[in-house]
């Protein structure tokens, strides 16, 4: 496999959407074989497991439960999209990875971070991301945006998960260090335009090292 | 928890289903409350994940999918039915658990045993069975009581089954080794009646112990 491998983390409101679009776009300009993917990426498997989890009638759903279901369509898209391109050679940015599993049910949802990574590292085997972006930013920031965009105001509901957010911040964190190679951090209440050049000089360093 | 947790394990043929129905009313009519049940247990979510898993369709599931997808399953039939009923203090009789993961998937798909126990540790926490009764037989007779059923000859299919169900066998017997205490053989070629005769020993045993 001589492709590139980017995931992109952090919480809703952070402007990963935007930021990676750009930078596939960046990179197709260039003519650079760029895939642009997120979980469960279209395959087939993946959204009839992410059905399961998102059902509204699944009420019912341990925590460890979703896990293993997180787990399992991971590893399909990883198996179905993500490894076929990087043995292409292609750039494969995809949108969230193992580090939302860790941040999110091992860190906020208190089932701990090493028993997730477990889990995670049976789903992937070896193939962790060449590179993680960390898009960091105040879970206040983070929810304010999302809610601009809505165009209503914060509710008890927001409240609640103000706390959550900043659980998964926590956690994102710990993880910062945990992986301070793989990981790089982008302080994402700066503009737009800069937090995409940041995010350029972070992906053009890594194309240099593998070219 | 004070119930009683018996699984029953072996391949198909062995008269795992017969032998279980029968213990299961001599139980009752010693006024035991017992629950007989099988994964996926009618939990809905875990119906919903056993239908990805025999979906004819999902031709491209990976065996690592597969295996995180069981897990899941037997996660949610554990919180939904299993818990409860021993919290009830009920005796569990469940056909299949954790050690078929370990033979099927973990020994003879090859996805390695310890790796297979690792992700239904964190499925099932500590939650192992109080006793594994593994019916042992040759895959050759196996599958000929299972043809006798359906009344056609053996096909090269069916000789294909045949080298699985051996690697399958091989996979029961390394786990006698591993978990001695827990798991006790029976031979189930013997006759049905001695078949029963000496797993009501055996469950007997066990109720004695947990007086």
């Amino acid at each position: 496999m001589h492709g590139i491998f980017i995931t992109i983390e952090g919480p809703e409101g952070a402007g990963k959407t935007t930021i990676i679009q750009k930078v596939a776009k960046e990179l197709e300009k260039r003519r650079i074989d760029v895939i642009l993917t997120r979980e469960p990426g279209g395959i087939p498997i993946s959204e009839q497991i992410r059905g399961i989890i998102l059902n509204p009638e699944n009420l019912t759903m341990d925590a460890r439960t979703e896990a293993l279901l997180y787990a399992a369509a991971r590893r399909q898209h990883l198996v179905e999209k993500v490894i076929p391109c990087l043995q292409n050679g292609a750039v494969v940015l995809c949108d969230r990875f193992i580090d939302s599993s860790l941040a999110y049910q091992g860190y906020a949802r208190e089932l701990g971070m090493d028993e997730i990574l477990s889990i995670n590292q049976f789903a992937i085997q070896e193939l962790m991301p060449n590179k993680t972006i960390y898009f960091d930013i105040e879970p206040e920031i983070g929810l304010e945006r999302i809610e601009a965009n809505k165009g209503r105001e914060i509710n008890r509901l927001d409240l609640e998960k103000l706390d959550f957010h900043r659980m998964v911040r926590r956690g994102y964190k710990q993880l910062l260090q945990k992986f301070p190679d793989r990981i790089k951090e982008i302080d994402a209440s700066q503009p737009m335009e800069q937090v995409f050049l940041h995010t350029m000089e972070i992906v053009d360093k890594l194309l240099e090292e593998n070219k």
